[in-house]
């Protein structure tokens, strides 16, 4: 640690909020964090590398919002209220208007959630951005993985693909709409609609490596099967252009969605579309849960579709 | 994440100890911890990078060793109990050999600190370890780096300046000493130590950026001025072999000790040399904390000592 690493730490240091639970953040050996009586700790962690996990062309606010965002989704698949974070940041060289910039978007998302950066350090290495956020639940009620119930719906929080077609544009060198952009770099983690499904879904993941191998991942975990209905999985505007040979390999197997994928017993149904209303995104059922095991995604015709590939193949 | 993160992931996995307090471990979009009431979180992150933090020739093991020992060292500044933390792995290929042998090394310090990995990602990238570790102490217990009172006694464990020779030796294409050597990949986290000072010291910081600029760091939260007696810094029988000219820069400027500096009143001397006499680690009186601001290095005529270079200077 050197002059450099101190001079970028007090720019992080003076621009943080602050949060009556800290009792002591940046500038120990540790943060010192009061956990009130009767809360889990929900505790997720997650890197992006350049090149694997953003373009190499991404901006620095877009690296800073989404390096938080890919853990925040993961606290709102858990229901849980998001707390503290830490950032490990590995830089090529110190440079402050990079991590300005950095910051600026990183704080963008932070702040109105509410969530205070405690800890972490910047080191010299290839860029690299590691977050690890906790967060909160009231004991007991935390969503997992592991609760799918056969009869379940299964929903989807928002529309799904769009990441998936920008970074498919970004990739072949086509430009990319604004609004799929938009998607890719500064995806909504569901805080909100994770927060109110506590209590009405059985299930829940975050969609970041497409909506069928992380369905996939709730199906092994709950011992169950799932059926995916392909014509309803919902989709912007834009995606509806799209025929459905080429939306739904972007839909089904896209990654990068970063929203809730849940199942729930369809006596919720009502209550479930109330809470997505007041949390501020749509909610569509798009299959169910069934005896056996993996997931069936299904034609219009009920005939069982295969992509080309299934989820992000490749080691990232 | 695809198909070889998850086997990755799995192998992790299958070798981690299990904690009564891990509701929800690996396996879900987050950990689920239950935190005891009447305790506070303490929390750090660290990141080492290949050829920053550690010689590209450092075996797997030790590297997994040292990732997880960097982060109990801030904890034990604290004077909390290690109880969880996240691995955030960054490899160039997916090669389950070195996988295994890092987390060889990883779990040998894990386990006799009973520290359980709860979550984290594998990605691809250049190789980059971060990892955020977590702890407990008793609610209005922790030690700081603000508590230093003019009067108190400097303290350290152990001896400085080894894993500073062995590093000068690989950088130099020089033969390192095997204990040089171990102390550089394989540094003791002074966990117990840290426990035992809980009540007995004003003041602590771990050494991980040379004696100097960590105590400056302590001086200046606390808002008070140190100063060092050269000739009394611990050092072990193969320093002990160098003269001053060669040893106190590597005693007082050298990095990666990671043994514990603390201030404490000389009332507590007795107290203090039974606890880390019961912590399994030595302890030696190093200087004191005086009016005014920053440290002042003293030969063993009283004179002030000037290092060529002050604490590591690159960007890490």
């Amino acid at each position: 640690m050197g002059t450099a690493e101190f001079d970028l730490i007090s720019r992080i240091r003076a621009r943080i909020g602050a949060r009556g639970d800290v009792v002591l953040g940046i500038g120990d050996d540790a943060a010192l964090l009061a956990v009130p009586t009767g809360m889990q700790l929900v505790v997720t962690a997650d890197t992006l590398n350049a090149g694997v996990h953003f373009p190499h062309a991404t901006t620095a606010a877009d690296i800073g919002w989404k390096s938080l965002a890919v853990n925040l989704s993961d606290l709102a698949a858990m229901g849980a209220v998001p707390t503290w974070c830490t950032l490990s940041l590995s830089l090529p060289q110190a440079e402050e208007t990079w991590v300005d910039q950095f910051l600026d978007g990183f704080l963008q998302l932070a702040e109105p959630h509410g969530i205070a950066l405690v800890g972490g350090d910047t080191t010299r290495g290839p860029l690299s951005i590691s977050v690890t956020a906790m967060g909160l639940v009231e004991a007991g009620t935390a969503l997992r993985r592991d609760g799918a119930r056969i009869g379940d719906d299964i929903w989807v929080t928002g529309t799904l693909g769009d990441a998936a077609m920008a970074l498919h544009g970004v990739l072949e060198g086509a430009e990319a709409s604004a609004s799929s952009r938009l998607r890719l770099d500064r995806p909504s983690p569901r805080v909100a609609a994770g927060r109110r499904l506590s209590g009405l879904a059985n299930a829940c993941i975050d969609l970041s490596d497409g909506l069928l191998a992380d369905l996939a991942h709730v199906c092994e975990r709950s011992g169950m099967g799932a059926e995916v209905d392909l014509p309803a999985l919902p989709a912007s505007a834009e995606l509806q252009q799209l025929d459905a040979a080429a939306r739904w390999p972007l839909q089904a197997c896209g990654g990068d969605d970063y929203e809730l994928c849940f199942s729930a017993p369809p006596t919720h149904r009502e209550l479930i579309l109330q809470a997505m209303d007041f949390a501020g995104v749509d909610a569509t059922r798009i299959g169910r849960i069934v005896p056996g095991q993996g997931v069936r995604a299904l034609d219009g015709g009920g005939a069982e579709w295969h992509p080309a590939r299934s989820g992000y193949q490749h080691f990232r």
